[in-house]
C-alpha cells in the first residue's frame, strides 16, 4: 500500500506530494507545525494541540486555512488512508505560496499539508535503562514559543546529539539553565523530591504533553514547580526525564558526562509516565 | 513566454515548479541561498556570492549539489530561458528530502533549485528623497551569518516596517546596536566624516554589496570603521543608508522619528553609490 500525502485540498501518494518551489514554508521558513500522536486510531491531546495551532497561527498573523471541523475531518481522512491505528500525524501550515518578497503577501491562501505513519511505541530497553542527554547552547531565534518551521537550529542540535551518542540535546540559555530538548521538555526530580520543569514563557515550547505531565503530577498530589533549573542542578537531581508527544516520558540517567541519580530511571518518572500513559489513552478521540 | 524554473536536474514551468513536502527546506528551514544581481545578462559579484555560497553549505555540512562550473552552468541557462537581462537569480540549496526525523539523514542529495525574474532598477524618486527606517528588536538565532532559510524573522521584520511605512527595518541587538536590517547591512557616516558598518561576525549576514562598497571606499581614500554603532549613534549621524545585492546603496533620511542630517540623501550616499554602481558594472561576468 502506498502512503497518501494531503496537500492543499488533494489526497496525493507520498513520492509525489509537493510544494510549490515559492511557498514561504520552503523560503522563509514562513510557517507552523503541529505533531499529533495517534493510538489505537484515534488522536492523543487532539484539543491542545489545535488550541497550540490556533496561538501559533496568531501569533504568525497567518488564517486558520479551514474550520476545526473541516481540519479535524482531513486529519480523520489521512489517518484512514494511511491505514495508522498507532503512529502520528503531522501538519503544517504555511503563509502560502507569493512570488519571492519578505513581507506577507496580499490575498494569499494558506497552505496544509498532513501526513500520517505508523511509529512503533519505543523500545522497552530504552525506558528500562534510560537515555543521554548533551547539553548545547540554546541559538535559537527569541520565539521558539511559537511552533514555527524555523527548525535549523533544532535539527543542528539534535544531530550534534547523535554525534556524541545521546539520545537528545538539552538547549542552555545564556544564565546557564536549561531550556528545553531540540524536540522535548526538560524535567529534573530534586533531592526534595520536587518535579521542576522550566516555566512556560516565551523561550520554550509549552509541550503539550508537558502540560499533560504537570497535570497529572498535580493530580497525584506530587510537588511540582515550573522555574529555571541550571545545568549544574540537573546534574546533582535524583531524576531527569524529557517529554514529548511523540515518546510521552522517557527517563535520563546521564546529563553529558555526569551520572543523575543511581544511573538508572528512578521511581518518579516511572510513575509520572505510567499516569500520563494512562491519562493520555483515555482521552483519545476519534 | 511563461517563466521557467529549475529544479533538481529540470527546467519546469514556473507554475509546476514544487519540490517534495519532506523537502528538509519546508520542513526545517533547513537549506541556503544567494541572490544575484544580473545586469545586462551578466551577474554581479559572481564569485563572491558563490564563496559565500560555499561557506554556508559548509557551515551546516550540507554537501555541494553539484560543481561550480555545473552551477554557472545552470544559472545561465536558468537567466537564458527566462529572458532576464536586468533582475535578479534566486539559488536555494537544502539538504535534501527524508522521511521527518531531526537528525541529518544520512545518504541524501541536496536539493536546488533556481528562479531567475526581471526587476526594474530602484524607482529614482527613492533615491532623490531617500527612505525611511525603523528599528526593531534583533530577534533573529545565533547564527545569522550563515545565509540559511531560517528568516521567519526577518520576514516578520519586514512587515513590521511596511505596515510603519518604511522601506525596511533595522534590527537592534541586547546593546542599542544596529546589527542590519531584514535583507540590507546597515551603515551611518558620522560628524566626522567617519563611515561606519558593523564588523562582520557572526551576528550579521555579511552582504557581498557590503564588502564590494567597503573596497571602493577604501580605493577613494575614504575613512571607514568597522564597528558596532547605536540606535543613537544613527539617529545623530550626518548620513545613514543600507546596502543590498537587489538595490546596491539606497539613502535613508529618517530612522524611527528622527531625522537624518538634513533630512536628503547626502554627498557620501551619492558618491559611494555611484562608485559601487560603476564597480559592479564592471565586475559583470557572463
Amino acid at each position: 500500500m502506498s502512503r497518501i500525502a494531503y496537500v492543499n485540498g488533494r489526497y496525493l501518494r507520498h513520492r509525489q506530494a509537493c510544494v510549490h518551489i515559492e511557498d514561504r514554508g520552503f523560503q522563509f521558513a514562513d510557517g507552523v507545525y503541529e505533531v499529533i500522536a495517534v493510538k489505537g486510531g484515534g488522536f492523543v491531546d487532539e484539543a491542545p494541540h489545535l488550541k497550540r495551532l490556533h496561538r501559533s497561527l496568531d501569533e504568525l498573523r497567518i488564517a486558520p486555512p479551514m474550520s476545526d471541523a473541516a481540519l479535524k475531518a482531513v486529519m480523520r481522512e489521512t489517518v484512514r488512508r494511511n491505514r495508522v491505528v498507532d503512529g502520528i500525524l503531522y501538519m503544517q501550515i504555511t503563509r502560502g505560496t507569493a512570488p519571492r518578497d519578505f513581507p506577507f503577501p496580499p490575498g494569499v491562501r494558506p497552505s496544509l499539508i498532513m501526513t500520517a505513519r505508523v511509529q512503533r511505541p519505543i523500545d522497552p530497553t530504552i525506558l528500562d535503562r534510560g537515555v543521554r542527554v548533551v547539553t548545547v547552547p540554546d541559538i535559537r531565534w527569541a520565539r521558539p514559543d511559537i511552533k514555527s518551521v524555523a527548525l535549523l537550529p533544532n535539527a543542528l542540535g539534535k544531530q550534534h546529539a547523535r554525534e556524541a551518542g545521546a539520545y537528545e540535546a538539552w538547549q542552555v540559555d545564556g544564565n546557564g539553565n536549561v531550556t528545553e530538548g531540540t524536540s522535548s521538555n526538560a524535567w529534573i526530580v530534586t533531592a526534595k523530591n520536587e518535579i521542576v520543569t522550566r516555566h512556560a514563557d516565551q523561550a520554550i515550547l509549552n509541550g503539550v504533553t508537558r502540560v499533560g505531565v504537570l497535570q497529572v503530577a498535580r493530580d497525584a498530589g506530587l510537588t511540582l514547580a515550573e522555574r529555571p533549573f541550571s545545568v549544574t542542578e540537573a546534574k546533582a537531581a535524583r531524576e531527569a526525564f524529557l517529554t514529548s508527544t511523540t515518546n510521552f516520558v522517557v527517563p535520563i540517567v546521564r546529563i553529558d558526562d555526569a551520572t543523575v541519580g543511581e544511573g538508572r530511571p528512578g521511581e518518579f518518572v516511572r510513575r509520572l509516565r505510567a499516569l500520563y500513559t494512562d491519562f493520555a489513552l483515555k482521552g483519545v478521540v476519534r
